[in-house]
């Protein structure tokens, strides 16, 4: 059985039928709450999942520890396609991984697999200011993590 | 027609009859997402709508103002009663009310009303602390607001 | 004072600052619970914003009313973008148009103003459906509509 | 490690300290989402948390299956009581158990532990009706179920 709340690693999902590149995930399952009155996922339930999932990403792969002031991160857009439904009690993967980087911003790319198969996708702006809003650099070590372990392109 | 999220004062409640001794409320409506997937109000909405009337009566009674150093405001214990179903797009008013008052603590009662019937009661033990955690005296002012606006008595 | 939850037409957007082509709107206040521990607007509050108008406008336009049979209406995609912050206690005006049409489906765009300064864009890409699930035309009457209020083009 | 969102028996509620007589529960970690802009668990979600405990113990104990017509499960009054501070990603266990019988009621209690400790508990009157809202009478063979596992009495 796959283990709830858990980062998951890329073996660990393709033993979910998830495939490349995907290669940071987590598990969880729909609650009664996150149902609205026509029986379905409420909209807002993706944000707050792949909310919850970067918060795992970031802290998997030390977004705000490669300075030693800590960055401000900020979303600047986000976007969702929905391709099949999710159900009451459906046990999910979310996945996330970052696509492409810029001076100080990134793209992040989202999935939700169900029985591996993908009913969710989104993606993100997430932008790196300092404490006066201005704009800072993505450190370079972060940008090399980006690139290894997702394959992120600069752009 | 009543305004909506908009502290009401006495009168304005006896308008929309809804009977002495409630002094101070609010109306709102129900919204799509907080109906969940058995077209029942979610319980969770009720606390989040008396967690909303009661931001705006501390700002009315001045909760926060009467000492220089600023209370810590901690909710103790909270229940809810459910006597009749508020569906979607039911227009509501929500009264709140001191009833009693200890040393370092007072009790709310909440209400929801429709149509100018009680659908929902409720009620908490609100405690006033210091920043240290330690317990805080009511201020004598708030106490004579407590007596004059809303009928509250020391136990 | 502008009245809260109660639908908004071009004239009185106009009276909040909000430019033309907006010409359907419903105004609310941001709530202690959808405010996040950073301090800011849950990013998942605003598709319930967005929820929330679409659900007055859709009556207001009639969206299920032009046929005997009642169609399924199914959000395929959503984007927001982020402009600026909004905070506890802000008033603000959502909006909603249709700008595009196609055979079955149509694009709204949404937006959050504060003081008449657009805060948050939106847009949704909408589809109509019958009880099968297949792909519906939208009615004439609708198409002509969505034209006169709203300016919308068929693509 | 204790499993994510899944049924816990006795056994395993002893191997997280959690003391007799609960017998039943379940894990679960704090969202990013549940956490209020004062930094502490939002009152309305763990009213969320112990519905979804609720569903999953209905399921455990057949709440639904004894007779050939489903009931309707109602929720009649709840009651929380905040003993100590939940913080974001803590790792909770919930439980709940039905500790007393009426004719067609049952009282459930529930608490949150976290690290073996209570930080709330809760309680809640459940009613269950006929489709045409008339009081049931619970099934003997449930109450049996609840006298075995849980040590409910008849009141």
């Amino acid at each position: 059985m796959i283990p709830f709340l858990t980062p998951l690693h890329a073996e660990e999902l393709r033993g979910q039928n998830i495939p490349e590149p995907w290669s940071f995930g987590m598990a969880d399952r729909v609650r009664f709450g996150e149902i609205d009155m026509l029986g379905h996922v409420n909209n807002a339930a993706y944000l707050r999942w792949f909310e919850n999932l970067r918060i795992h990403y970031f802290n998997a792969y030390g977004v705000h520890n490669y300075d030693e002031s800590i960055p401000k991160i900020v979303l600047r857009n986000m976007s969702l396609d929905f391709k099949a439904e999710v159900k009451l009690n459906d046990v999910y993967v979310l996945t996330g991984r970052t696509t492409e980087m810029r001076q100080s911003s990134f793209t992040m790319q989202y999935g939700v697999f169900v029985g591996g198969k993908l009913t969710t996708a989104g993606d993100a702006v997430i932008v790196m200011l300092n404490a006066d809003n201005s704009k800072r650099s993505l450190p370079d070590a972060l940008r090399q993590r980006f690139i290894d372990r997702d394959g992120a392109v600069q752009v």
